[in-house]
């Protein structure tokens, strides 16, 4: 059985082949009404929310392998802790429902279900248990290896044989349009003197993209390459905020650290694997050739346009970079046959980054370190300011969509907006 | 009121003042009795594990906030997302109620709750949030540098200024007894060449010690060193497991991550701050002067024993190590504080591990590593065979006490054995 939603298919729901959320998209979510709503799992239609909990009590998904609870949940893991068959076969029989040639009854009890998004909260999707963040973007690792070592040897030894990723916080992993406040710590530009204490000076925005696990094998078990499809729910845009002059003083020998984990933003609605299966694109070649266990079959990168833009406090939006998830050297599925070969077991909820998804030209880089080339090529915000990093009002916009025959398959929004250090 | 139990105190459980576990201790973990048995929490005294879910339904503790609910669970961070000040409360209602002075009615309704040690099975003690691993001893820092970089410039300019530290995987984290399989990983001796696949060939224990948090501030705002006492609730024993074949060629520049993540292993039972308390002593003198946030006040560091034995399948358990955690360059609070300076937020049940706990002289290294000094010193085994680093069928064992007017406030075991790599 296919998973994918034909492009010509079209729901009854009006105008949601217009939006990011047609119904090839459908992905999940966690919303609540009013002030005092309780969290819900929610599957995005057009400018709609399908409160899943009412569809079940409704019966229409009995045949499924769900209790309400499920839907009824802080979070998507009650309902992704059963299984990936189950969650692909509900979301063809959501994509079923509201298909344009179903029953009037059907569509009529189905509206019941709608939620208005612009009257919802939207919440964290996932209760996420540990979050590794990768380095997987060639140009990207080149970027920076030639601003700040030899040019000629801007990637180091270890980059294309294997992908490259630590450990990052999960716990300040929030939600799109969660305020961040701007970051103090350490700072020492030269390793000479004596480091002071400031806000930083240097707050930059990282466009990621990142994946969601099903729970994984046993600790000691590997996820080959061949079956790393099989544990991956879905995808999320994802601002990894840095602080580049904190990052800089702390990050040897043992890697970034304060630098990244005051704050992590993530768009509301994972978008399945099973959706953006249609958008698969061959990725660039691998040359060395890599270890077995990270070789692999089949078409693995995905095309995702992808954008960042800031709106400045006073002033219009300004688009700082189009780059594309395709780009990236690493596949989803070589990151996670890493990431598990030496026995590291992954569980539900799992958050995984891409690292900063850089295009290999100037104006698709994915972050400000690149795009202003270490404040070389300051940028012009039209309105008498410049950035090299990220001011305070700023608002960063992450925005992500695939596209085949005129149907979007998007993420929606991933913004935050940075607010002055406290003192 | 006083948090600590005087050393003059006796339980009326026979014999518990001379184990690990007298009423001065009273230190909280997770059992299960029989094969099917609900995990619950429970208290160690002697050699005995007291059930405070039984003692809760008894009502013996119904003067604190606690619901039975928080002691009939997987782990305890029900229990303590009910504050310090209520775990507190419960640890000295615990102590009164084991008091020799005790009445006789008491002791015996008491009794009922009692389980045997040896007939109950220990589980991780928290559900963990997020893990971090700090690199706070100096004379760890020091080996490590005068090994691999040079000797005359052994810590890294940012040591002495900020406790180093990086994120680290919590999945992977198992109780004393779990087995440990020898992970595979990519190896490199000279960044000349292609990489191989191997088993590691240099697997590696490290001594530390972790606390645990109780639920922290919201993200954004800070913990000082002066509040930090008050944020965590104990403390374990820690084995980080290392591969350092697999951390050489992997962790420039972003850190330790397959080398470190297949792997952590921890004592059963959380021995609160409260009863640490008495052991506290005066840290190594920092210089230079650390930042403001870094500074503290009182005696921060604590005088605990600590060891690290190898028992090899065929032959008798070796003491390779004897350090104490006292020598931590960096203490708690300052960790804690460090932590925090950013936004980072803290939440119950996160763990804190120390780095290797390494002393000024041989005999008292922290890790395989530093003990056979790179290979060059190899460790009799005395049973014809010697330790460069650890073999197939080696069981690791830490221990762990504090001492003072012959009452020993201890951890148990915290013991791991090596299985061989999977094909």
């Amino acid at each position: 059985m296919s998973k994918s939603i034909p492009f010509s298919a079209r729901s009854w729901v009006h105008g949601s082949e217009l939006t990011e959320f047609p119904i090839q998209n459908l992905p999940f979510g966690i919303f609540s009404e009013g002030y005092l709503g309780h969290c819900r799992v929610g599957v995005a239609i057009g400018e709609w929310i399908i409160d899943l909990s009412r569809l079940h009590a409704l019966n229409y998904l009995s045949m499924l392998p769900f209790e309400n609870d499920d839907f009824r949940s802080k979070s998507l893991n009650k309902m992704m802790m059963r299984g990936k068959k189950a969650c692909s076969a509900l979301r063809l029989r959501i994509a079923d429902l509201l298909d344009s040639s179903q029953d009037a009854i059907v569509k009529d009890e189905f509206t019941s279900c709608l939620v208005k998004m612009s009257e919802a909260k939207m919440h964290l999707p996932v209760d996420i248990g540990d979050y590794t963040d990768f380095y997987s973007s060639e140009d990207h690792a080149r970027n920076v290896g030639m601003m700040f070592r030899d040019p000629a040897k801007a990637l180091l030894p270890n980059w294309k044989h294997l992908p490259v990723g630590y450990h990052g916080r999960a716990s300040s992993i929030v939600i799109s349009g969660t305020p961040i406040i701007r970051p103090c710590g350490q700072v020492n530009a030269s390793d000479e003197t004596q480091p002071s204490f400031a806000p930083t000076k240097q707050l930059d925005f990282e466009l990621e993209m990142a994946f969601i696990t099903f729970d994984g094998k046993p600790m000691g078990e590997r996820i080959s390459t061949a079956e790393a499809d099989d544990y991956i729910f879905g995808m999320v845009l994802f601002n990894d905020w840095s602080a580049r002059d904190i990052q800089r003083w702390e990050y040897v020998p043992l890697g970034p650290f304060l630098a990244k984990n005051f704050a992590s933003t993530v768009s509301p609605w994972v978008v399945t694997l099973d959706a953006l299966e249609p958008f698969r694109t061959i990725g660039p070649p691998q040359d060395p050739e890599v270890l077995p266990y990270l070789q692999y079959t089949g078409i693995k990168n995905i095309d995702i346009n992808l954008q960042v833009a800031i709106h400045p406090e006073n002033g219009n939006e300004v688009v700082v970079s189009n780059s594309n998830y395709k780009h990236m050297y690493w596949n989803m599925n070589q990151q996670l046959a890493h990431h598990t070969i030496g026995g590291c077991n992954m569980r539900c909820g799992d958050m995984l980054a891409s690292g900063t998804i850089s295009g290999p030209t100037e104006g698709s880089f994915g972050s400000m370190l690149e795009i202003a080339w270490k404040g070389t090529k300051p940028v012009d915000m039209g309105n008498g300011t410049t950035r090299n990093f990220i001011h305070d009002g700023d608002v960063v916009i992450l925005r992500g969509y695939a596209e085949q025959e005129g149907i979007k398959v998007g993420f929606g929004v991933c913004s935050g907006k940075v607010l002055p250090a406290k003192d």
